[in-house]
């Protein structure tokens, strides 16, 4: 019987120029921490500056922590807290891709909470402590269409000394306020467009496996699964479209949707495993890389939902046997990775070795073993190990 | 080019047996104003013991307010704000179908602020003044299948000395929590279970045409219209199945969110001049009595999104010429008006009379004149006239 919780607070304001609105429209705070990458691109974009013009016409005071990295990691989330703190900023803001704001998130828990970060993650070598108090604020603006983190509570972080790249979210890190303007993402590089336009793919996709899902999930999920599959391929080849990058930022943030009101499954625990090892390989790559052997298992066990998701992608499944039609969601994806252009990427192009596998394995459990649960499959550890010495290239 | 706001910050606890989760999960306070309809159903059903049981039982104190009837009005209004404040409750707990949760909200907002509500109400003879205060926070536990109020902001309330029937509503007045229960649904006679699922029905169908839609608003009209049609007329036929009633219960919540996510638009306005000038007639009904005529309009100048709900409800418009395929929603709904047993339904059964009328359009745009801003046709006062004329038997 149909059964489910339904709860994503944040305010989304979307729409190509509506960042104007930072200047007037109510804040969660008076000082902001604006947290950026550390790569220069908010600045080279004049990003920063533009947000920064926007909050001072709002009141709003500002400091900047620029030190975010791909795969961001546990010290800069102590550090930036340690910086909010000292200035006394009472929200934060991220500004920037997935690990900006996922950051962003993680030091208002973190600005708000004794201690390291780290105490409060509840696996692997997290403290395993319960936050004292709520989040600061948090003000998430997407500039990349990937993460979703924008419609979510989550925020993933990396801990480098143990290669752990573990998830946490509570009710306090929802962004109270979202903007997501499509203007921001038409400079993202094809590649980037790319990985981050498969991040999303993946979180609707898995979110339609999942255990966890809703009619309301469902819904998104096919949603964001279908124009994904139309227009990542054209904002790949010209990504100066507004109307397209608009299509493909609203798929994103249902998807980002569908993990607030579903969840991913264990495709994104196997990822994180890999990325957690190897920092410098994309989490869009590496679900890419992973994504054909792991979604054939789906297609066996769970063909009518895949075939679904193979439908909305636009292929023909008339006349299959059940079993094919499951399978021609993995047509699909094969298609669209090459339409993408990222059907070329190697686990060994970024240093992943087959000898670690197992120790992946073990990884993907031991720090992301939630998702499992809500996998349609149970996957014990074999078929993971099988998974990737499949994906292995 | 796709612009839009998404909140929604309610948490709804969805499916058959919830409502237990009442006795454990975070209430947002430790003294309700329990606010239960004056017909005695919430007793006679079991319902408030229940309620009451479950209250006491997660160590929060209760004082009930029993007076709601339906078409609620101002004096219980501002009766149980006093009584709430007196007793010095800090939430309202609203328990029953779309009369009491509209009076648990306003309830709410009036005992936190000095004054009468009417003092807040922004149009009419309303005072037009801003709240200074938040509402008190609400539960929401709906116990028919209609309404959306569990899922959305607004509130209804009529001042009968005036004939006025106004909605209001603000981030404050969206349920904290609201428990869709379906078992409490299970009892709901007959004729209450096709006029509250008309009224979810017309819900989703003038989201689906308001100016003020977006894609999200538009995936939960159709998947609601498509329940609706399918399953309203079996349970009005045998309320018994508790899958029945899920499905529907859900369909009611979806064109809830509907109804935040986009919005009703002037049909709702109508049925509001009807139902303040008689507040005998149930709103469900006024709006089916209004309906085919209204509808004919929308699909006159929205032909290709009336089009769309007319398949969602089943028909056939292959090989018709536009024009028809608009048409052939109101071909659906008087089908489905019939399924539901509301084919006889008459205007002057409940005391309307043709020379009403035009008091009766003045009435709409003045008191509900912001639905006809979204409204995705401009609709004058002689049109609204010949609304009317055409619906009154």
């Amino acid at each position: 019987m149909l059964d489910f919780t339904f709860h994503m607070p944040t305010r989304i304001i979307f729409g190509a120029g509506r960042l104007a609105e930072l200047g007037r429209t109510r804040l969660p705070g008076r000082k902001a921490l604006v947290v950026i990458s550390a790569g220069g691109s908010m600045r080279r974009t004049g990003h920063l500056d533009k947000v920064l013009a926007l909050l001072a016409q709002n009141g709003c005071a500002t400091v900047i922590f620029e030190k975010i990295q791909p795969n961001p990691v546990l010290i800069h989330v102590d550090e930036g807290a340690a910086l909010a703190r000292a200035e006394g900023c009472d929200f934060v803001l991220g500004l920037g891709g997935g690990s900006t704001i996922d950051s962003a998130k993680s030091i208002a828990l973190a600005t708000a909470n004794p201690g390291s970060y780290w105490d409060y993650i509840q696996s692997g070598t997290g403290g395993r402590k319960r936050p004292e108090r709520p989040a600061l604020p948090v003000v998430a603006i997407p500039t990349t269409a990937g993460t979703g983190t924008e419609a979510d509570p989550w925020t993933v972080i990396t801990r480098e000394d143990t290669n752990e790249k573990i998830g946490w979210g509570d009710d306090s890190t929802y962004p109270a306020l979202s903007i997501v303007d499509p203007m921001l993402m038409v400079s993202v590089p094809p590649a980037v467009t790319a990985m981050t336009g498969m991040d999303a793919f993946f979180h609707a996709a898995e979110a339609y496996l999942s255990t966890a899902r809703q009619p309301s999930s469902d819904l998104l999920a096919l949603e964001a699964v279908s124009l994904i599959s139309q227009f990542l391929p054209q904002a790949v080849k010209d990504g100066n479209s507004v109307q397209v990058r608009t299509m493909l930022a609203w798929a994103s943030t249902a998807a980002g949707l569908c993990e607030s009101l579903s969840s991913c499954i264990s495709h994104h625990s196997l990822e994180h495993a890999l990325s957690a090892h190897h920092p410098a390989l994309p989490h869009g790559a590496g679900l890419v890389m992973l994504s054909l052997p792991y979604f054939e298992v789906m297609a066996r066990f769970q063909p009518k939902r895949c075939a679904d998701l193979a439908v909305t992608m636009g292929e023909d499944i008339e006349g299959m046997e059940l079993r094919e039609q499951g399978l021609a969601l993995v047509t699909a994806l094969r298609k669209l990775i090459a339409a993408v252009g990222l059907d070329g990427l190697k686990m060994s192009d970024y240093g992943v070795t087959r000898e670690e596998i197992p120790a992946l394995a073990r990884n993907a459990r031991e720090t992301m073993g939630g998702l499992f649960a809500v996998t349609p499959v149970d996957l014990r550890e074999d078929a993971v190990i099988a998974i990737f010495e499949k994906a292995y290239r």
